[in-house]
């Protein structure tokens, strides 16, 4: 194929939204402006499904200042599905790319999005469909191969980080255990997110469960009842994604029904199931009376008005970068975030080969995690502290004691 | 009794926690340093269980910079507790206070807090105890009689309105349906304020159940049916303390046990069965799919990182009328918040007596629900909108269809 195609451009997006996964849509949109390679340039609404439905939008005849707004609006602005493409689907979505002379594509979205612009790329070849074909990372899970981190995970990680802080403290006024369950599916980096909360001594989380690990729950009780007789009280960061040891996740074990889409992923969020399971166990197990669980649910990667800049400033980057490496002619990839050496955080955006990165899961390498498996280590606070950004100042009263008279 | 005591004071905080409560606790303490007539300021841990285990620190020794970065810490920087203080703590509770020479209490907290500042007071009176006793306002729930608004309720409502903004975006982008649960206890006020994240025609909540009507589990489906239809989706709120026509709250009936306070409120918060049981029956009782329920949970209250400005002003100033109606010799009250007459949005802090608040709940008034009983009315939006203050902006795209060829 020609590696100086010309034409219009079709961009989507897929799978969960983020707080920031509409920066990559306008970093995109904003940089092919700047090429007269590119003619059109065409929204598809709620991913592949657009294309099959012929339901697009001209994304040129938005104005400059709808689109920077939309790029501070959470969530996917151009609508999001979750479905694998056929190759009955394929063949359909090239006959409207041909009709409406696409000739770029780019894809915004997690692994599974990637799968799907990685099964479209080599389609096209078979096909004969010269196409630049581009999956652009984002996903709060950060849970992306060849990727330091994903755009969404550094703003969702912020909301994770404030609401543990702020939860850390209600714990503290009234006491108990409480227990709050985080998304991230398989991967932990979210989760583990929340010890970024932790800003003296014996704040909370004290305890946080990763799927990385097996979870048994005697252990876990065992965990409790230590730090309640530590503290006096005890908050609790839980992965939605931990599983036992043969690798069935808690809250599917608990459930009667479940739920899967077309890239095999079973509903793990939108129930209060898992949370209130573990609240349960302590209260049979424990002498512990006052037990509380709260599920973040889809709030936390959607919640307009906590949006970590790193992660705005990443997300931008990436949009803009796929286009940049199609206009200069390359024929497909994933945009990925390297982080560079050096004592100052800073990153850069790469092409890696789709299949890199399509349909892989990273987890969290084992030295981010402590001996015991149920905390983080200081190699994570490292890692995550510069991607989540800035967190409120939290104020502690020095509580010197009135002496007895 | 003398109406210009001197003495030393004593303040704490009960009940549930706020993103707010601090800035009271803070208004009073440096109000109080101003007085001569006030020498000591203790700060009780846990509220009347701190003086009756004189567990007690001294806030005077506070520097002026943690004070203000306390001020500006959600939860209850002294610690809370829900107890109701019976006649012999009351016979305690005097002996400690006489011990450490205290003619000042200010007890920060919503109406089962009034409660007990009037217990209390009222057995000071018995007691012939010279005591100045003042209860100073605060509660999400919004439910405080003689208050237009309580301190707490806009920075809980400016979360609840921005969790719902982002939410309704995830859901526009996934589709289904969506519920969120919110807190407020019998008063709709918090669950209400949900309302507030609508900047688009057809932005959700679509539909808004509040626990000042009967719930009934067959209107519910025919609504979420009906919006279905309309939006090809639906995002809904609901109130925790949603009750049936008997009164008995909907998450009550589909629990195996429940928990009671020594004030007697059974515990609605902490769980996310509410969700899943109204996601159940959505599920069995219609064809739509995809369906989710989230349950805000504690964060709501405590969230570091999202509080009103108005909120936050006005829990600092009730705080510190409090100290100035002791200073000028009057004997007890609550301070409550009241809305001036005027275009602009202006209030002023009053003393009211203490029977007026204690133990009472406000509900919300009929003008502020729709005649369905699903929704809020323009009056509720024209009422809470300063309270809660700025809201992000949410951009959308203008989505000019690109015309089939």
């Amino acid at each position: 194929m020609s590696t100086k195609l010309s034409g219009n451009m079709l961009i989507a997006q897929s799978g969960g939204p983020t707080a920031v996964i509409n920066q990559s849509l306008i970093g995109a949109v904003l940089e092919a402006k700047k090429h007269a390679q590119i003619q059109e340039i065409y929204g598809s609404l709620h991913g592949i499904q657009g294309i099959l439905d012929e339901n697009l939008i001209n994304l040129k005849m938005e104005t400059e200042e709808t689109l920077e707004e939309v790029a501070q609006t959470p969530s996917s602005a151009l609508g999001s599905v979750r479905r694998k493409p056929t190759p009955e689907d394929c063949a359909t979505i090239f006959q409207r790319l041909e009709k409406y002379n696409v000739r770029f594509f780019f894809y915004i979205g997690g692994n599974d999005s990637a799968e799907t612009a990685h099964i479209i790329s080599e389609e096209a070849k078979k096909a004969e469909y010269d196409l630049h074909c581009f999956h652009i990372c984002k996903t709060i899970d950060n849970d992306l191969r060849e990727n330091d981190h994903t755009p969404g995970f550094g703003s969702a990680g912020k909301f994770v980080a404030q609401a543990f802080m702020g939860d850390d403290l209600d714990n503290r006024a009234l006491g108990g255990v409480k227990i709050n369950v985080v998304m991230g599916r398989h991967a932990g980096f979210l989760t583990a997110a929340s010890a970024l909360a932790r800003t003296h001594e014996d704040d909370g989380p004290h305890l946080i469960y990763l799927p990385e690990r097996p979870f048994a729950i005697n252990r876990f009780i065992e965990d409790v009842e230590k730090t309640v007789q530590k503290h006096g009280r005890c908050v609790i960061a839980v992965s939605e994604g931990i599983s036992d040891a043969q690798g069935t996740p808690i809250v599917v074990k608990g459930a009667t029904t479940k739920e899967v889409d077309s890239h095999g992923n079973v509903q793990l969020s939108g129930t209060g199931a898992l949370g209130d399971i573990l609240s349960a166990e302590i209260k049979a197990k424990t002498a512990i009376t006052r037990v509380r669980a709260d599920t973040f649910g889809y709030i936390q990667r959607s919640f307009a008005g906590c949006i970590s800049e790193t992660d705005a400033k990443e997300a931008h980057g990436v949009g803009a970068t796929a286009v940049k490496e199609a206009i200069a002619g390359t024929r497909d990839g994933s945009i990925a975030i390297k982080r560079k050496d050096g004592e100052k955080y800073s990153v850069e955006f790469t092409r890696v080969p789709l299949e890199n990165v399509a349909g892989h899961t990273k987890h969290m390498p084992d030295s981010f995690i402590n001996k015991d498996n149920n905390n983080v280590t200081p190699a994570f606070i490292h890692y995550a502290t510069p991607i989540v950004g800035k967190l409120p100042t939290i104020g502690k009263l020095k509580a010197i004691p009135v002496e007895k008279s």
